[in-house]
């Protein structure tokens, strides 16, 4: 019987089959360098067929499949598991999705367009724009993250606020199923009730029911005029009752982020920028505001009757000073990774919970690890807050479980939109009752059988 | 053993299970008359807890269940078979959900609302307007169609074009699975990336899953402004290219409805209604904006790019004449109603395809039924038109099968926003491929192995 090698070369030919260590060893780990194991070497299809085919020669082999799109994830779901790991079988076949990188014309009477899988979202962003509308994702990781991996994860960002999450993005998907059915939802019908949502419950999966292949996304009116606002504020709970004014003065606000003092310092520091305002506060609240007309006045008559004053407020209107004042905010990712590997931790609760639970996870921190440096921003709109902890080793998860089961004691989530993968497995009891993670169990049998996806991702192996 | 009857009343009490005939009779028939059969009773769970027992006795006594709501369902898929049809087991029990009317106080902080399986959805509509908030989805059957049946059905109507469905107001579902398994996932967090997205797979699912008993909906800032315009034009095409230039226009636009000459002079002759343009138009266009300032000024001055005359257009601002424009739409229902029972088609194409639709249905239905009347409306902006045939007997479904054929050889979906039901089963494998409708049906026995739930509805029993 031929090698699994030659049977994957047979389906997708031999260039697009990895096996040398240096070319596997990048598809391993994940690029915050906390995730990654050994795996049988990588497979790169094509096409939905070939995806198929791949799928169905490590079925008859018994060879799991670690389903991988851009590699911007950050819960180890689109790795394999470490060696350390407890891990019954051989180890398992990394299937990219980065070949799949078909995008059709941008279809400007229905607002949609078709992606596959391995597409950047920069790439379906810049489609849009140059079709005068615009894609309601952004997150910092456009230029790598795939479209398949952001479906497949649910990927949130900066604007969830106001489009949603990918699920609200997704008209229909192409997905091969863990035993080869095939799913084929791509005709772009706003309005179809014919059966269950397929589409939506590949959405948050985590490659663990099938491999998605492309999707077909919605598409908005692009917002010719923009502005932001940075507020300095004296705490978490006047940011969230700012946010609420402005919700009920504005229309089109499509993003209100919050960072700390502590957070702006190190960006300033290691980035050596200016601070934003004249005066620091502890607290600091950036919206933006998108639209076709009097965007930037609605903006700054709204934080006039708010009273707001220009030593607590920078207003950015032209594209470069709107860029500046969102650099303060983006910067974070990387002023924090210059300090180490951080503990990274994505947790939300409900709104009116977020001013407790920021002081909450200081607290927290400050007990199981007094000696750690904290960071912390998120999106107030959806209740998020990011999480990191730079000091504690790698393998020492007291922090995460201590901030984890914190936000579940606010009645919060243990993952807003990072997803599970390996990372939560431990603490998914926490969020999920029994007789949920039952159910989910038994729709992962009901479509991936014999267990070849994404084994030890979302659910326990 | 005790009876089926008297278990059943063990536990939800003997005054909610009811068996006598005339008690039992509302509940077996739909309200056009056209689907229905006979049921063994019916009982009225007043709680999640007595849905679980109930289901769990039905299961013991091999039992079938059919839940209902507000009974406003147009595909018969909340009464039982009728008699003729080939059923082999014994007759259903009938699941009222309309005792589960608890709604809790308004959030107007995460602008939400948790409600009972049974409030109707003008209570959801009236609870958010008195907290200066609204609900985004609306119908005309507000009065009667229940938030569990809603969800269950992904209902749809007049708001989709700017809200989306039911699906997108549901931030999450407590349900009762087929094998008892509970779903609570009412805690109100806008994001959550720990699993399967199981509230959402029960969107849509039409009660054959599990029996959703409360759901956690999304509120939406209530827009104080408000302009209606009615345009005539002189095609499905041009009223489908007008929509698009308003929409490059304006914001706000929140409905886009259709109608035709002949259902305009059918509402107008029941009513009594003067017509509502000083001339005559083959097609009618109506379309609302809403939101928070300078909605009426927007649309006036979009319409008058577009060259717009006072002769094909009416605007309404003031509410009243707003109401009166929405009417000549509205009244469409009652006033085919008065023709007899129609055979009532949803189908939905991609917007691009509609006027294209709207001739092949015209001349597909003179064709199979050349004595019968056409009416149809529908919503432009989704691509969705109701197609309402009267004349041909109610057993006779040649012009049912015509029009959704038709539909699908346009790239379109059978059923827009009624769902499967017991009538469009038959032509489901038109719209779903072999591997979709085999993975549907895994996930049916996944959830309810036993298939006590809604058998014969949206997959074959």
């Amino acid at each position: 019987m031929a090698s699994l090698v030659d049977q994957l070369s047979e389906v997708v030919g031999g260039a697009h089959v990895l096996t040398e260590a240096d070319m596997v060893a990048p598809y391993c780990r994940d690029w915050t360098g906390r995730w990654g194991g050994p795996a049988a070497g990588v497979v790169r299809p094509a096409s939905t067929a070939e995806v198929g085919a791949v799928l169905e020669t490590c079925r008859r082999n018994g060879t799991p499949i670690v389903v991988q799109g851009g590699n911007t994830g950050l819960v180890g779901g689109g790795v394999p598991a470490s060696a350390t790991a407890e891990r019954p079988g051989r180890p398992p076949l990394i299937l990219s999705t980065t070949r799949m990188r078909g995008l059709e014309p941008v279809d400007t009477t229905c607002w949609q367009v078709t992606a596959g899988a391995g597409v950047t979202l920069a790439a379906v962003q810049e489609a849009a724009g140059a079709s005068g509308l615009a894609f309601g994702v952004d997150l910092a990781a456009r230029g790598s993250a795939t479209i398949g991996g952001m479906v497949a994860t649910n990927a949130g960002g900066i604007h969830v606020l106001r489009y949603g999450a990918m699920r609200q993005q997704v008209v229909g998907v192409e997905a091969v199923l863990g035993d080869g059915r095939v799913v084929s939802r791509l005709d772009g019908l706003l309005k179809d009730n014919s059966g269950y949502d397929l589409s939506q419950l590949m959405v948050g999966s985590e490659g663990t029911l099938g491999i998605i292949t492309a999707a077909r996304l919605r598409l908005l009116p692009a917002s010719p005029e923009r502005a932001v606002a940075l507020l300095g504020v004296a705490s978490t709970a006047e940011a969230v009752r700012a946010l609420a004014e402005l919700r009920e003065m504005t229309e089109g606000l499509d993003a209100a982020e919050i960072f700390y003092q502590d957070g702006l310092d190190l960006v300033c520091r290691h980035f050596h920028l200016p601070p934003p305002l004249n005066t620091a506060f502890p607290v600091y609240l950036l919206v933006e505001c998108a639209g076709r007309v009097r965007v930037a006045d609605a903006l700054v008559d709204a934080l006039g009757v708010m009273g707001v004053d220009e030593h607590s407020t920078a207003i950015g209107v032209e594209p470069s000073s709107a860029a500046r004042l969102w650099a303060y905010r983006e910067l974070h990712t990387d002023a924090v990774a210059s300090l180490g590997v951080p503990h990274k931790l994505d947790v939300s609760v409900r709104v009116d919970m977020l001013a407790e639970l920021e002081q909450a996870v200081r607290r927290s921190v400050r007990r199981v690890a007094p000696e750690a440096t904290l960071v912390m921003w998120g999106h107030v709109g959806d209740g998020n807050l990011h999480v990191n902890v730079i000091g504690p080793p790698a393998g020492d998860d007291t922090v995460d479980v201590a901030v984890l089961e914190l936000a579940v004691s606010l009645g919060g989530s243990i993952s807003a939109e990072h997803g599970i993968g390996r990372a939560k497995l431990a603490q998914l009891a926490l969020v999920r009752s029994d007789d949920e993670r039952s159910a989910m169990r038994s729709i992962k049998r009901a479509l991936d059988p014999a267990g070849v996806l994404n084994p030890g991702v979302l659910l326990p192996a």
